[in-house]
C-alpha cells in the first residue's frame, strides 16, 4: 500500500499583523470600557452592536473602477455572483446603516454607543495592528450643536472616571466652517481649489513639525526639504497666508476671545460667521453646566483630518509629560477625537441626516492609564494547593473548594505532581500568592504549610541563610484554619 | 461636459444571516458574560482574547484536495502568494494555535477562558446566524481526570451564578472510552470499521427522536422511515445491538451503581475498563467536594457529536419545561458542552497535549434567564427634559448635568424643539420613566413641571376625563427640587 503522505505541520502563528490579549491585558480593558458605558448610558446612550461583517457596498469601499473592494478592508466574495463582505474598519460606517436600516423603528436623536474591534488591511508596523478595539458615541438625528457640546462635556466625564485627573487633560473644540471661511476669505473656497485646500490642511496639521515658517512656505510657492525633496504649496499670497497664520494661532484666554479673533478673519464669509457662531454657543453651553476651559476649550489649531466632518470638530489630549523615544520630554497626546459628520447616513437614504459624535482610542487610552498607575492590577494568580500524594486529590479538591467558596480564587495544581519544585516553579509562573502543603504528616496530624510566596520571595532577597531556615514566610496551621489563615496572608500582602 | 454618473444607492441591510443587537440584548449578554467570568477567574482560569482572524492552516480548515479552504468558514487570500486567512469559526481552535505559540511562555498546566464572536460560513436559518458568542473555559497540559471533573464543577456553579436555581439544570458526564469499549466489545473497534462506528454513534444520538425500535433497526440491518427512504444500518447482530442498547439505559440511581453497570458491558475490553475507572475517579472527586446527583451525574447517553473528544464528555441541561412551538411541553435542553480532547495541539508540535473544556451557548443561556426572569431589566430609558425655549437651552442642560451628576440616566431632548407632542413621543420611544418641563411662567415662578410617565401611562388606562384632569402624575416643583423629586418618582417606580 502507498503511504498516505501526511499533511506538514501548521505553523502556531498568529496571522502578520495581529496578536493575542493575554490575562490583565483583557480585564483591564473590559474594565476600562464598563466604566465606559457607565458615563455613556447616564448620558442617556443605549448600547449597539452591529454585525462584524459588513457588505462593501454598506461601507462604502467600493472602489469606482475596478469592481472590488478598496484595499483598506479585509474583503472576500463568496462565489461570483455574491456580495461582496468586509470586516468593518470603523464603527462609524455601521452606525450609519444601521441607523438607515432601522430608521422607523429607533428614537430620534438616536443616541448610542459602540465598543468592539475593528479590522484595518494595512500595512502593521510596531504597535499598530490590523484588528484593535474602538470605542464611540454618536447622536444621530440632532442638528443642533447642543448635541456637540454634550459630546464634549461626555469626553471629559469619561476621561475622569476612567481615572485621568482634571489637569491632566484638555477636550479641545474647533468648528470645519470656521476654516471654510478662511478658505473663502483666501479665495480659494471654489470647486476648482479642492487641491489647495488640501495643500492648507496638511500644512496646518504640520505647524508641529514644520514650525511657523514651514508652514508659511507650504501655504505660499512651496517648500524645499532637507533631503531636497520639493512639496507644492498652496499658492497663496503673503496676505492670505497670513490669514491662515491667524487662524492657528487665534487661541485667546477665553472662548468668547478666541471667537471674537476668529470673527476678525473671517469677516465676509457666512460660513465663517455661522462657525464662529456655533463655537460660542458650545462655549456657553459647557459654561453653563460648569466646564470651565480647565477642561473643555476652543482652540482653532484642531483639524482632525478625516474629509467627513462638516461642523465642529474635537479632540482630547492628555498634557501630562511622558517620555519619547529618544528620552525627551513631550505630552503625551491625543486619546480621543470626533465631530459632526451630516452626510454618512445620506448615501443610504438620501435624506441629509446630522450626526456628530466621538471616538475613543481604546489601547492609547489603556496605556496612558498604566503610566499612571490607575489600572487594578489582576497579575495577582491563584491560591495553589500543591499535589504530594496523588490519590489524595479528593482532598485537595476539597481544600480549593472551600477556597472557592470563600471568594478566594484557587487551584489545584493538575499537572504531574511527581517532582514538586515543578509545583513551585508552576505557582511562580501564575504569580500565585500563596501555596498550600499537605503531605502524608500534615494529614496524620490534621495541619497544614502555609507558604506566604510574596513574603518569601523578599526573604530570599536578603535574608542571611540562618533567617531563611527559620522560614519565616511559612506556616504550620490546623487544617479547620485553611480559609481564616489564607485570608489574613491575603490582606497582609494587599 | 458629460454627467457624472451618480454611484446607485448601497442598500442599507446587514449581510444575510448577521444581525445587529441592540441596548438591552447588548447589555444583559455583557453582564451575564461578567458573572461567568467571575467564577471562572475565582477557579484560576486567565483571560485570552486571540485574534478574529487565523490563517487558515491554523484553523485546520484546508480541504486536501482543492487548495482552498472548507466552506464552512468566511475566508480569503489578498493576492495569490499571501496565506489563506479565515475568521474563527469557534474558541478552541484559536486556542490549540496560541498554546503552541506560546508554550515556552505560558504556565502548564494552561487553564483560560475565552468570550466573543465566532463565524460560521453556513445556510443561515430562524435563530441561526453566521456571527454569535461563545464563552470556552479550557485546561491545556492536564491529563488527570481531575481537571475534567474540575470544568464539570465549574460548570454547576456558573449556571448558578448566572440565576439558573438547583434542581433547574444537570450537568451529566459520560466517557468517549466507555463507547470505545461498547464499540470494540461489538466487534467494530478495527480501523476498517469506520462506517459502522459512525452509524452506531448518530443512532445514539437519535433515540430521543426514533425511540429504541428505530435505534436497533439502525444498529442492525437498517430503517425505512415514512417516507420511504432507508437509512443502512451497523451490522451488529442482535446480541450486539443488545450491548449498545444497554449502554444507553445503563443510568442507575448512583454513580458508582451505573459504573458498575457499564464495567459489565465493557468487560474485556481494556479501554472501556480504563473508561469506566475515569468516570468513577470523576463522581468520586465531585462526590468529595459536596457536588452531589442533584447537580452533576455519569449518564451513559451523554454521546457529544463533535468527533474529537478522546474520553469524558459532558453537557449541561436545563431541566424546566418550556413550551415547544406547538405548545408541547418539554425540557429547555442542553446550554454548554465539553469534553477531553488530547490531540488538537498535537497537528502544531506533533506532541501530545492532554486537553479538556466547555463551551457555554451564550445565546441560550440568555433566552433561559429571560424565561426565567432573571435578567436585571434594563430597558428603563432617561429622564427626557423636554425644551420649552429653544434659546434657554443652557439651562435645560443645566439640569440634565444636575441629574447626571447625581447618578440619575437623563438627557435633554435634542431634536427640533417646536412640536411639543413629538418629544412626548420621543420620550414614550424611550421608555422614559419622567419628563421634566420649565417653560416660560415656570421659570419666571421658579419652579418646574414633573411628569411621572409610568404613573401616567397606568392612570391613561382607567381613569376617568375627571381623575384625568386632574393629572395627579403631575407635579410643580421648585427648580432646586429638581433632583430630590425625580429621585423620590424612580423609587416610587422601582
Amino acid at each position: 500500500m502507498a503511504k498516505v503522505k501526511k499533511a506538514p505541520r501548521p505553523k502556531a502563528q498568529a496571522p502578520k499583523g495581529f496578536r493575542d490579549y493575554f490575562g490583565a491585558e483583557v480585564t483591564e480593558r473590559a474594565e476600562m470600557l464598563q466604566k465606559i458605558a457607565g458615563v455613556y448610558h447616564r448620558y442617556g446612550f443605549d448600547a449597539l452592536e452591529s454585525s462584524a461583517v459588513e457588505t462593501v457596498e454598506a461601507l462604502g469601499k467600493f472602489l469606482p473602477d475596478v469592481d472590488r473592494p478598496n484595499e483598506g478592508v479585509f474583503a472576500w466574495q463568496e462565489d461570483d455572483d455574491a456580495d461582496w463582505l468586509a470586516l468593518r474598519y470603523d464603527l462609524t460606517a455601521p452606525l450609519a446603516r444601521v441607523y438607515a436600516q432601522n430608521r422607523n423603528d429607533l428614537p430620534t436623536p438616536y443616541r448610542r454607543y459602540a465598543m468592539g474591534p475593528v479590522w484595518r488591511n494595512e500595512k502593521p508596523g510596531p504597535g499598530r495592528y490590523r484588528q484593535f478595539y474602538q470605542c464611540d458615541a454618536d447622536t444621530v438625528g440632532a442638528g443642533s450643536v447642543a448635541a456637540d457640546a454634550e459630546i464634549c462635556a461626555m469626553l471629559s466625564d469619561t476621561l475622569e472616571v476612567v481615572g485621568i485627573e482634571r489637569g491632566d487633560y484638555i477636550v479641545r473644540v474647533n468648528n470645519r466652517k470656521v476654516l471654510n471661511g478662511v478658505m473663502e476669505v483666501c479665495g480659494i473656497a471654489g470647486d476648482d481649489k479642492e487641491a489647495e485646500r488640501g495643500i492648507v490642511l496638511r500644512a496646518i496639521d504640520k505647524l508641529d513639525r514644520l514650525g511657523e515658517d514651514g508652514v508659511r512656505l507650504l501655504l505660499g510657492e512651496g517648500r524645499k526639504d532637507e533631503s531636497g525633496d520639493y512639496t507644492k504649496g498652496a499658492g497663496l499670497s503673503a496676505e492670505q497666508a497670513e490669514i491662515v497664520m491667524g487662524f492657528m494661532s487665534a487661541k485667546r484666554e477665553s472662548g468668547a476671545a478666541t471667537a471674537a479673533r476668529l470673527s476678525e478673519l473671517v469677516k465676509g464669509s457666512v460660513i465663517g460667521e455661522a462657525g464662529v457662531s456655533e463655537l460660542l454657543t458650545i462655549a456657553e453651553l459647557l459654561e453653563a453646566q460648569g466646564y470651565g476651559s480647565d477642561r473643555i476649550e476652543i482652540d482653532p489649531s484642531v483639524v482632525r483630518g478625516l474629509g467627513y466632518y462638516t461642523g465642529p470638530v474635537f479632540e482630547a489630549e492628555l498634557t501630562f509629560e511622558i517620555q519619547d523615544e529618544k528620552g525627551r520630554p513631550r505630552n503625551f497626546g491625543s486619546v480621543a477625537g470626533g465631530g459632526r459628520y451630516d452626510d454618512l447616513v445620506k448615501r443610504f437614504t438620501g435624506q441629509e441626516v446630522p450626526a456628530t459624535g466621538v471616538s475613543i482610542g481604546v489601547d492609547r487610552l489603556l496605556a496612558a492609564l498604566q503610566m499612571k498607575g490607575r489600572l487594578e492590577s489582576h497579575s495577582v494568580g491563584p491560591v495553589v494547593v500543591t499535589v504530594m500524594d496523588k490519590n489524595r486529590m479528593a482532598d485537595y479538591q476539597t481544600m480549593v473548594s472551600e477556597l472557592r467558596n470563600a471568594g478566594i480564587r484557587a487551584e489545584v495544581y493538575l499537572g504531574n505532581p511527581k517532582n514538586f519544585g515543578n509545583q513551585l516553579k508552576y505557582a511562580d509562573k501564575r504569580n500565585s500568592p500563596i501555596a498550600i502543603i499537605e503531605g502524608g504528616d500534615e494529614k496524620e496530624n490534621g495541619v497544614i504549610q502555609i507558604k506566604d510566596l510574596i513574603l518569601g520571595a523578599k526573604i530570599a532577597e536578603s535574608a542571611t541563610l540562618e533567617e531563611w531556615k527559620d522560614r519565616p514566610s511559612q506556616y504550620e496551621v490546623p487544617r479547620g484554619d485553611l480559609v481564616a489563615k489564607v485570608r489574613e496572608i491575603l490582606e497582609s500582602q494587599a
